[in-house]
C-alpha cells in the first residue's frame, strides 16, 4: 500500500538536519571569498562529485560514472530492465557563485530516494539520481556539456573550446577529471530516451517571482531556447577627443543604442505577454586602446537571447540582425556578430507537469506554474525525447551570486513534491 | 626694410626637404607598430626632446631646459630684455599615435625662426620656440603638466599621479628625465606672462573640418575648458541571466542610457550653435566579474566634457549630474562619479587672432576661424595672461592615430602664416 501524504512529508522533513549538514559540507569544500566556486571540470566540481558519490554510497545506492564523468546513483527497482525514473541537476557553479544553484537538484534527488528508503518502499523501476557535469556555460561558453555528452550529442568541436580563464581546452580539463575523450568524440551515449520513463530537475529559482507570490515551489513550464553571440564586435573609428560630433564613428554610442533597442524590444514583448530575455553580460572598450581622451573605435559585447517558442526565437534573431545593420549604418560602424551558438526550446512535458501538480496538491504544498528564462540540463532531456519537467524552489536573491537565499524548509517542500511524484509513479 | 610676402613665402617653402627629413627622423626614433609612441616623460618623449634640441643647436639657437624639462630655443633679438614672442607646442604623443600631433607646432617654430635667419633679419625682441613637456593627458590623466609647471601653477598633488600603464608616479618619471622635483613642488616658474608679448601654437587639426572646407589653415577661436570624471562607476546588481526584466538592475543599460542622453544633449547644443563635446573613452564591465550569462552589476566609464564658455560648462555639468541622478533612480543603480578634474576655458586673444589673419591675407593664404574642441597648452598661456592664439593645419584623418594625414605643403603654409606674423611683430 502506498504511503499517506503525512508519511511522505514526515519522511522528507525528518531529513532536515542531514540536508543542512550536506549543503554545509559542500560549501566548506568549495568556498571562494564570500561565495563558492565549483569550476566546470576543475577542482571545485571534482570535489562536489566526490562528496556526493560518497554520500550516495553511504546510503546504499549503486553509483557509476559515465565517459563524461556524469555520476549516476541508483535505487534498484523490482524490474531492473524497466525504464527508470530519473532526477537530478548539475554540481558545477559560476565563479564566486552560491551554494544552491545546481547542487540543490542533486541533493533533492538523494532526499527523495532516502525518503522511499525510510518508508521501506522498493520502487517498480530503478530510481536514479544524476549529478550532471558542466552545466555552467560561463567557463567554456558551451551549453549543456555534461548532459549532451551523456546523450551522445555534444558537438565534436566542443572539446576544443577553451576555458575563459585558463585558456586550456575542454578536452584537457575533462581528461584530468577522468573522462574518456575518445568516447565523447565518437558520440558514445550513457543515456537513451527509451530507457528513461521521465526526468524531473529541481532547481532554485533565479528570480524572486516565488517570493513576490509568497509560494514556496513552482512547476516549470519549460526551458527556453536561446541563440548566443558571445563575441560581438562593434568597429567604429578611434579618434581624438577634438573630433566634432558629425565626424565621429563612436563604438560606445552604437553599442549603447544596440543595448537600449534590445531592452525596448524586451519591454514590448513583455507587454504583449511573450516571454523572452536578453542579456549583455560583457560590454567593454578595448583596454589596450581606450583612454580618457580618445573616441572609442571598438567595443566588444556578449549577447544571449532566449524565448520559449521556436518561431518567436527566429523572429527575435531577425530583429537583432536588423538592429545591428540599421544601427551600424546610422552610426557609421560595423557590427561583426562573430561566432553563434544556439539551443532548442524545451517545453515541459504536459503529463509530467500534471503529475507533479497533482503530487503537490496531495501533499498540500502550494505551487504555481513558472516561466523561468534560465537554461537547464532538462532541455537536453526534453530535446532527446524524455518526458521532462522542472520543480523550482523559492529564492530571494537570484543565483550565480553568494547571496542565494533558499530556506531549507522551502527546499524540503520541493523535495517532497519530487518524492510524492516518485511514489505515485513507481510504488504499486 | 621688412621682406615682401614673396620673400617670406620663398624662405619658408624652400625648407621643404629639411622639414620632411626632420619629421622622418622624429618618426624613425619613436616608431611603434604602425604609429609612433612618444610617452610623456618616458623614452619616446625624451628622444624627441634630444633630437629637436640638437637641431636647434645646429641652426644656431640658444637652448635651455627648465626645472620641468621644457625646452626653450631662442633667436636673440636686438633688445634681449624686451618681452619675447613665443611659439611652440608639445613633443609627447598618445600610445601608437601619429607623428604630427604636437611635433608639428615645435617644428613650425623652428621653420619660422629659420626663415628669419634666411632672410637675414634680426628681430627687435627674442623669438623663442618652445618644446613643451607632457601635454597628452592619457598617460597621467593630468592636463597641461609641462606648461603649467613652466608657469609654476601645476598643483602639488600632480606629482603623485600614476602613469596608467607603469603605475609609477609622475614625480618618478620626471626625475628620470632630469626634472628638478623640488622646484616643481615649490611652484618655481620658468615663464611669466609679463616677459611674453604673445604666444602662438601651431597644431594639426584633429578633425576634417578644414578638409571639408578645402582650406589649408585655420585660426583658432579658443581652447575649450573642460570637466572630467575619469572613473565613473555605475553600480547595479549582478544577477543570473534568468532574472526577469522587472527585477534587473543592469549597469549596462543604465550606462547606455547615460551615453545616449549625453549624445542627445550634444545634438541639441550643436543645433543651437553652442559648441561643446563629450567623450566616453573607456566604457567597460568588470573583466573579473562579467560573463556571458550574468546580468552586469557594474560598469566603469570615463567622461570628458568641454565647451568654450564658463557658464555653458557649468550648465553642462549640472545636466550631467542631473542625468546621473535621474537614470540612477529610474534604473535602480547608483552612479559614483568619483574624482573630478577641470580646466578653465581659454578664448583666443582677439588682437593676436586679427594679426594672424592679416599675416595670412598678406601672404595670400586662405584661412578660416575654427572652434576645435581639443585641449592645448595654449590654454595655460591664455589663463596666465599671455595674449595667445592658435594656427591649425588641415589634416584628413584626425589625430591620436597612425593615419594622421598632414601634407607638408599645408604645414608650410601654416608655418608661413606664423613667419609673417613674427615679421610683422618683430621686424622694424
Amino acid at each position: 500500500m502506498p504511503p499517506t501524504a503525512l508519511q511522505i512529508r514526515e519522511a522528507v522533513m525528518s531529513q532536515k538536519p542531514d540536508v543542512a549538514t550536506l549543503f554545509d559540507a559542500l560549501r566548506a569544500g568549495s568556498r571562494d571569498g564570500e561565495g563558492i566556486t565549483r569550476d566546470t571540470y576543475g577542482p571545485g566540481e571534482q570535489f562536489a562529485h566526490q562528496l556526493i558519490a560518497a554520500h550516495a554510497i553511504a546510503i546504499g545506492l549503486e553509483t557509476r560514472r559515465d565517459h563524461a564523468g556524469n555520476l549516476f546513483m541508483a535505487l534498484a527497482g523490482k524490474n531492473r530492465s524497466a525504464p527508470c525514473l530519473m532526477t537530478g541537476s548539475h554540481l558545477d557553479s559560476v565563479a564566486n557563485g552560491g551554494n544552491f544553484d545546481g547542487a540543490a537538484g542533486v541533493i533533492a534527488g538523494l532526499v527523495a530516494i532516502r525518503s522511499l528508503q525510510r518508508l521501506g518502499l522498493q520502487p517498480d523501476c530503478d530510481i536514479t539520481a544524476i549529478a550532471i557535469r558542466a552545466e555552467e556555460s560561463v567557463w567554456f561558453e558551451v551549453s549543456y556539456i555534461g548532459s549532451r555528452a551523456a546523450f551522445g550529442v555534444l558537438p565534436a568541436g566542443a572539446l576544443e573550446a577553451r576555458r575563459v580563464d585558463t585558456g586550456r581546452t575542454l578536452g584537457e580539463h575533462m581528461a584530468e577529471c577522468g573522462a574518456d575523450l575518445d568516447a565523447v568524440r565518437e558520440g558514445a551515449a550513457s543515456l537513451d530516451a527509451k530507457s528513461i520513463k521521465a526526468f524531473v530537475e529541481l532547481h532554485i529559482e533565479q528570480a524572486p517571482q516565488l517570493v513576490e507570490a509568497s509560494i514556496p515551489v513552482a512547476i516549470g513550464t519549460g526551458v527556453p531556447g536561446n541563440f548566443r553571440y558571445p563575441q560581438v564586435k562593434i568597429v567604429g573609428e578611434y579618434a581624438h577627443v577634438g573630433l566634432p560630433r558629425r565626424f565621429r564613428r563612436d563604438a560606445v554610442l552604437a553599442a549603447s543604442e544596440f543595448a537600449l533597442s534590445l531592452d525596448d524590444l524586451w519591454r514590448k514583448n513583455d507587454a504583449a505577454g511573450r516571454s523572452m530575455a536578453f542579456t549583455i553580460g560583457r560590454f567593454h572598450t578595448d583596454p589596450k586602446e581606450h583612454a580618457l581622451t580618445k573616441v572609442a573605435g571598438e567595443l566588444t559585447l556578449s549577447l544571449d537571447v532566449r524565448a520559449y517558442d521556436k518561431a518567436h526565437l527566429r523572429e527575435l534573431e531577425g530583429a537583432v540582425i536588423d538592429l545591428a545593420r540599421d544601427i551600424g549604418q546610422r552610426c557609421g560602424v560595423r557590427f561583426e556578430l562573430g561566432a553563434r551558438t544556439s539551443a532548442d526550446v524545451a517545453p515541459s512535458h504536459p503529463e509530467v507537469v500534471a503529475k507533479l501538480t497533482t503530487a503537490a496538491e496531495a501533499l498540500a504544498i502550494a505551487t504555481m506554474p513558472l516561466a523561468s528564462p534560465a537554461s537547464h540540463d532538462t532541455a537536453t532531456f526534453t530535446v532527446a525525447g524524455v518526458p521532462s519537467a522542472m520543480v523550482f524552489v523559492r529564492n530571494a536573491n537570484g543565483s550565480h551570486n553568494p547571496r542565494e537565499a533558499m530556506a531549507i524548509d522551502d527546499f524540503l517542500q520541493g523535495a517532497a513534491v519530487l518524492t510524492g511524484w516518485l511514489v505515485a509513479e513507481a510504488i504499486s
